[in-house]
């Protein structure tokens, strides 16, 4: 496709789809006109409310992210679901599984989908997503549910892009528990026993709420475990009053501005790193650095005497 | 412990533990000292077999790190053992497991181990395990096994410190086939089906194969697939053979000084980028600094353009 950002923006917000996706892919492969496009969305972005799902897999994550969309859409006017699967290669919205799981609701003008994976994302993936989430959140899409699969320091990046952060587990993960390690649950706002009508729901909420005293708290918020069955829809209007809930304290606590500050220290510093070397490639030309690499390369230098000569030129 | 890094180092390439593992924690935590340490032992590298292990977890990636190890040992006087769990908060050799299947071995003073995890290294964790693995080389191991636990993007950049990467695999994964990407698929140079003493090992053999034949050929290695019991040694040998045969493939077709190569640039670029960010720091003052984070994070202004200001000054 040819057409020029400036125009995409003005399809993507009036509403059309395929525009959005296009706008999204132009964002997340940072394709010329990315940064323009940023740049014009970033004054209209801090009004979506963006909900991260997480959880080992297995979990029902998908379905219960299903339900959830099914109520919010009945509040709100746009809802956008970004599906992130660190493990995965592909990416933009190709993920069969996605399409099947919400084919009831693919006619649904007021939903967005998009599925994001790990490849080719030079920031990470974490920074990606944020992107693609300031995006939708400008675009005037209410809530942006992120979800991913798997509980490793790479999926809690992805997810802290959200205002609340939901930690999806079931009963009988048996030893499995200890995969929902203090890395994960440390930044878990909302705690989901889901399918719930399973034997060990009890014991597996008895645990969550047991390693939750293990941890010293890191805020005033004390993370509720609420109970679902998102097969059947069961718990689902518990959950989202639970998330409206924390939504409500962390505006009031100042929460939700320390995690915004995060967000933009995290996003302008790594954008002063990339602007800062890419000066210096520029100033001393590429040939110089590769010079300096392959003698790291062959043991000739170490790196640290390596960058000390680039910065001295 | 108020010993300075230098004594560290003087007694580490010694041999002693206790010292070596105090001088990995510096490195590791970039504490004072770091730098001079990393600096000294650079030139030293390069001399040891370094092989990463990864899979899905549940495939006995330890027992059979623990077989290599014995292996290694009869042939090698310093074998170390690197442990990384993306997933896990804990470092610095504390994990339990670790030491328990280790145990037989604790008092093998040609072995070392060490556990790494996810929680507080600022330039990332694949990072941090490069730089281990780098001091342990320059003290003379002679082979180094990373053994990391998932198949997640954070996983792959972690075993990609090694010179071969074994992925390891169980038969009657079924469908979890899948949670195998093409990612880690990539990177993988020999592929074990471990307990192949189980039902569905042929099976197995045949997806890895089948899956194998779908990706285009990255280079004329083909990955060869051993079968292993690592509860019983076997196949141990075998699998020793094929890390050894890559090897010598990797060293004669460029394939390692390729790696090196990307690895050298990794660590010129990531201290580059440290080191611009900093300079710019002590130049405009920290308070500068946060001032533009805080007004990106009102949305008075975006990223970019606070950027472009604070370039500017």
């Amino acid at each position: 496709m040819t057409v020029a950002p400036s125009d995409l923006l003005g399809r993507a917000r009036a509403g059309d789809k395929r525009a959005t996706a296009r706008l999204l892919s132009v964002v997340e492969n940072d394709e010329p006109g990315a940064a323009d496009a940023l740049r014009t969305l970033y004054p209209l972005t801090g009004h979506a409310e963006i909900v991260g799902i997480t959880g080992p897999p297995g979990g029902g994550k998908s379905t219960l992210v299903n339900r959830l969309t099914g109520a919010y859409r009945a509040t709100t006017d746009r809802v956008a679901v970004v599906a992130v699967d660190p493990s995965s290669p592909f990416s933009g919205g190709a993920i069969l599984g996605d399409r099947i799981r919400m084919r009831e609701r693919f006619l649904d003008e007021g939903l967005f989908i998009r599925s994001m994976a790990s490849r080719g994302h030079s920031g990470g993936l974490a920074r990606a997503t944020s992107r693609i989430v300031n995006v939708l959140d400008a675009l005037g899409y209410g809530v942006v549910l992120v979800e991913t699969v798997g509980v490793g320091q790479e999926e809690v990046e992805v997810v802290r892009v959200a205002d609340t952060v939901c930690l999806v587990t079931v009963p009988g993960l048996g030893d499995d528990i200890q995969a929902i390690k203090a890395g994960v649950l440390e930044i878990a706002d909302v705690l989901v026993v889901n399918k719930a009508d399973r034997p060990g729901a009890d014991e597996t909420a008895r645990d969550l709420a047991q390693m939750l005293t293990l941890g010293a708290p890191r805020t005033a918020w004390k993370a509720p475990i609420i109970r679902t069955v998102a097969a059947t829809g069961e718990g689902t209007d518990q959950l989202i009053a639970a998330i409206a809930k924390h939504r409500a304290w962390a505006a009031e606590s100042g929460e939700r501005d320390a995690r915004r500050r995060a967000a933009a220290r995290a996003e302008v510093e790594d954008l002063l790193r990339d602007s800062l070397v890419r000066r210096l490639r520029d100033r001393l030309g590429q040939e110089r650095v590769e010079r300096a690499i392959a003698r790291v390369a062959d043991r000739a230098i170490d790196p640290y005497a390596a960058v000390d000569e680039l910065l001295r030129e």
